[in-house]
């Protein structure tokens, strides 16, 4: 898989939390995870500092493929200085946001396959001027396309989530789920299953906002009113939506394989079930953009960074899904 | 366990559904399922409709322990003529909210140690005038206790759950959640931990309402204005209590290790993580009476009723649980 792609770029995240250390240790798993070639884009130093393998520091994107054997590839952005892990700063966050924008940079321009995001803080990203909410609203406007039209997407082996609405306040979130969100966010999802997963007639399933989907209007109206006339008129554009449908008993093994991919009303209802299944491997997904983007699903864990405990199982999983996802775009 | 104590009221539920086989079902695993003696309360006619195991009528539940082995025992409510399997009707809803009401007395008078009760239909139960918002209510009520003060817990092997709102319109839930609520359902439940399921310093986790339990009233102010002063005035009480917790990522196992029950703002917040994991053998508890209340964590299942097909997976949890906390309150 992915031979005849151009290697993935991966953004190394903020170089004072665990991205260092977890890309380097996707590295040391390529053979045994089969991962297809990928380049770092970041601070060399940053990852020595964590990690004693070897380092091919590249030029030339086009390069990283015959180094992939025998070392990390890596192309440098402007030197931080040194950087402490577990102790962020401020050059470190523009070092994050430089390997970020090159990244995106020269995944855009075909020069990578696929772009690999690692984790950053926003609050070190605020304090240098930042002025996107995250990583994916400043991916998606470099790549053209609105933040409205951005889909994440929450990704583990057995199940694939989307969240509706987001970063917002729960008493907001009635308010915000319109039909017009949902028709939009499905028909990005749906697209997205037959593009990057190879699912020919994707299923998907829409969540209620109430308990027991409201019972037929009895607990909340919004199944009534706004959820079940958006999957009328989803079904009308011929795709297969089940729903709306009682959350706590769409997420068992077998109620999971009734569908491709779960759309939720707000952040826990589709982050819940995700990471109570899929803790250490699941990947975040940005449906809807001109290139393929992923990321692990996990922060900076300044925490533990530097202390050798981290572990890259998520990290590999967001590169092994972004190839995976690369090659069905290509055809290959 | 449980050889010195009464035998255990299991309530049929409605007749029509799948209480039936599931109760004759149990019966059946008795030894391999290591249940307590239990002893049925309903109509006979509807589980031979659906069984043709032995079944002992009994006037008398002290006569329940010694029948036990070879016949499933029953004490026999109100003839309430032919029930056909799916197909539920006003004698079958009168039939069921009998054996309720003969099953929480006795257990209430102590002639059974537990209370097991089988699933009805609330609509039918509506329909013949039952007032109450579900059978939890009427138990409690016939205990004596508020149904403000009897509190729902979700339990399967690897979490206990407890919603502290339910039955609500997601809308109403951040006006419904007030630090006395919340308060109030800690004690119970920290009590309950120790009474019941024998846990001497009961650890509680409390979920935030909002994504990242609101990220320091970032994203919603519920977290700072109530549940942090409620979690504090817990903890000025003595109970071991950790939260607001993002509700994202209290749920896989490491972290449920750290918690001996959860405190949830809402229903799906409860009831996702307790049947993405534990679908098949939910438990749901009454904390806070003064009789020990189970029931399996599903409802009637009028489509299947009478077909062979109905698990009695939940019934056995219930039926084993419900043994397992009243051997414990009797210091067994």
């Amino acid at each position: 898989m992915g031979a005849t792609l151009a290697p993935l770029a991966v953004s190394i995240g903020d170089p004072a939390g665990i991205g260092p250390e977890i890309i380097a240790g996707a590295w040391e798993q390529r053979v045994s995870a089969g991962l297809p070639p990928f380049l770092a884009i970041g601070d060399a130093r940053a990852i020595r500092a964590v990690w004693d393998g070897p380092i091919a520091v590249l030029s030339d994107p086009a390069a990283a493929a015959a180094a992939f054997d025998a070392a990390l590839p890596l192309i440098q952005v402007d030197d931080p200085g040194e950087i402490v892990p577990g102790e962020p700063n401020l050059a470190g966050a523009r070092c994050a946001l430089d390997s970020l924008e090159l990244a995106a940079g020269i995944t855009r321009q075909g020069m990578a396959s696929a772009l690999v995001t690692g984790p950053v803080s926003k609050a070190q990203l605020f304090a240098i001027g930042f002025t996107y909410p995250g990583q994916t609203e400043f991916v998606a406007e470099r790549c053209g396309v609105s933040a409205a039209n951005a889909v994440m997407m929450l990704a583990g082996p057995t199940l694939r989530s989307v969240p509706l609405t987001v970063h917002v306040p729960l008493a907001d979130v009635p308010r915000l789920v319109t039909a017009e969100l949902i028709i939009t966010r499905a028909r990005i999802t749906a697209r997205a299953l037959t593009r990057d997963f190879g699912v020919e007639n994707p299923r998907l399933a829409i969540a209620g906002l109430n308990p027991h989907a409201g019972e037929n209007g009895m607990m909340g109206r919004e199944e009534v009113e706004v959820i079940r006339p958006a999957i009328e008129a989803l079904r009308a554009e011929g795709i297969d939506v089940i729903g709306p449908l009682p959350a706590d008993t769409m997420f068992h093994a077998a109620a999971r394989a009734r569908y491709d991919a779960a759309l939720c009303q707000y952040h826990d209802q589709a982050l819940i079930p995700l990471k109570a299944l899929h803790f250490d491997d699941g990947v975040n997904l940005t449906l809807g953009l001109p290139i393929v983007r992923t990321s692990p699903d996990h922060g900076t864990a300044f925490d533990i960074a530097g202390k050798g405990v981290a572990t890259p199982t998520a990290m590999i999983a967001a590169i092994r899904m972004a190839g995976a996802c690369a090659a069905r775009r290509a055809g290959a």
